[in-house]
């Protein structure tokens, strides 16, 4: 299943509106074939290994990380016939699909067919891989993750806006890599103009893997185009424009503190990416008032979830606690 | 040495003008004698290890974490003599005394009498359990660590004032004991008015070790008098006032934003202490304008020091970098 996890990760940022799944098919202790969701999310992952598994599928083990989808669509065939079809003899899920179309059905249909069937390894894991899909099939709206790069006392600039930089280059390195596992950033208007961002993926062999990116701003209409020309990026009024749109599971939100703010307040953020800074600055906040009544509405709202090193500064991620 | 950096460590905040030394005797594989330095500083660790060993001292092996002293005073005898007239056989020390009345002379002429030397086993830990007295000797000042407790957004209150709380038991704990181990602590006159600080150690078993404390101000004249009552604070107009006064070595400032923004300014902070609680406030500011001409002039200052985890707060220790 780690093998099935790993391959996952290589679709993520690329399957929308499918999750990236992973499946290893392995017989007499080899590995058969090997599969992941494609770009655009076709072919799935279990057909990308049935294939290279050919004949060899007969009586192997598959592992998948997401439950085989029970639905036939236009795009494809049900992938749980496809592993019946095949021969398979056993099947080690890691994840329930959360469509509605499968959420059960597909694994059902595997074991109704006669065939050994194991779910729930290193789900949560699974899970993690697609936060956006499995938002948009519990909530029905995208995956939000809140990316800031603070200073120790939590300023994103100088007074006067001056930005670069608070973080170094490893820190921005990362911040690239998590823009290649999105499919739509949004900065603000300020943001656009200010920073003249280039939202792209400037890594060494990820340079192709820059999603879309939009800028979100109630008053669009004195927006310079030649800024939106640069950077390429649609313009949105409303975030529900985005929840609107099933091709976009993961948002990456890179600023400023207006729209981070706007967003903190209507409880839109799922996920702080906190790159932190061993500085101090006392210049402009990167949050603005978030109108707590009381500071006990701030506590509880935000876990842990881990720490990494990225010299000289850090990356701190904080998920949403599930609702009070 | 390990054992003897604990003994050490025993003494700390309550050992002023005198560094915390640890000593252990040990002889034939058994330890002979302990010691650590006492309140006030006298008796010294090796008089107390000696005292305990008494015959078995001679030809045994003294661990000490600081140079034995070489300069006899009114309050005592020179420990390099006292090794020497006790027959030790060979002296292991951690850190050279940087006291000038010392500094090297106690080695030097414990080696002169015929006993074996080794100088410098675990020396940082030595220094690091005594920087206000290394701060002393090396810059004739004392080391001052800031406290600061902030949420990720690096306020330290909502916009009107109410800071209680930000951070949790675990945090608050850990800074009493922070306290028990400064000679004094120090606060600004807008915390001691709005928040009525009890500045002294509430931890069970170190009630008795709460340090001075003083209100820093230069306009003292209002200030309520029954306010510096309730808290047994003195008054003082300027940091020199602190360093003027060798019974402290290691000054612990509490806040508020003003103060901190002040010693800040003014590169008197050695060491910051960041309690951070996983919540987004949008309101106060934990530092006020620091005054700074371009982001670089605020890369490099502070060395990441350790992050302790204090659920569900961190404690973030970052140490002041080698002036430039």
């Amino acid at each position: 299943m780690g093998a099935a996890l790993a391959l996952a990760a290589r679709g993520r940022g690329r399957t929308a509106p499918n999750p990236a799944v992973g499946c290893v098919i392995v017989k007499g202790g080899h590995v058969v074939g090997r599969g992941w969701t494609q770009p655009g999310g076709r072919p799935h992952a279990e057909a990308g290994a049935l294939a290279q598994a050919g004949d060899a599928a007969r009586g192997a083990t598959a592992y998948v990380t997401l439950e085989p989808c029970a639905h036939v669509s236009t795009r494809g065939p049900a992938c749980a016939d496809l592993l019946i079809a095949a021969g398979i003899a056993r099947v080690v899920i890691a994840a329930t699909d959360p469509d509605p179309r499968t959420a059960g059905a597909g694994a059902a249909r595997i074991a109704a067919a006669g065939i050994a069937v194991t779910n729930g390894v290193r789900a949560a894991e699974a899970a993690a891989q697609n936060p956006g899909f499995f938002s948009r099939m519990a909530r029905g709206r995208s995956f939000v993750t809140l990316k800031l790069a603070l200073s120790l006392d939590g300023c994103l600039a100088l007074n006067d806006g001056r930005s670069r930089w608070i973080t170094g280059a490893a820190a921005r390195a990362h911040a690239h890599r998590e823009r290649a596992l999105a499919d739509l950033i949004v900065v603000g208007r300020g943001t656009l103009e200010a920073d003249d961002p280039a939202l792209d993926v400037r890594l060494a062999g990820l340079e192709d893997r820059a999603p879309r990116a939009a800028v979100l701003s109630r008053s669009l209409g004195a927006l310079p185009s030649s800024k939106l020309a640069t950077t390429g990026a649609t313009l949105l009024r409303d975030f529900a424009d985005i929840d609107a749109d099933a091709s976009v599971l993961d948002v990456f939100v890179e600023g400023g503190a207006a729209l981070a703010t706007e967003l903190l307040v209507a409880d839109r953020v799922d996920r702080l990416l906190i790159y932190r800074a061993p500085i101090l600055i006392g210049g402009k906040p990167g949050i603005g008032d978030l109108g707590l009544a009381d500071l006990a509405d701030a506590h509880g709202r935000w876990l842990p979830a881990g720490v990494t090193d990225l010299a000289p500064d850090r990356a701190e991620v904080y998920l949403r606690a599930p609702a009070r």
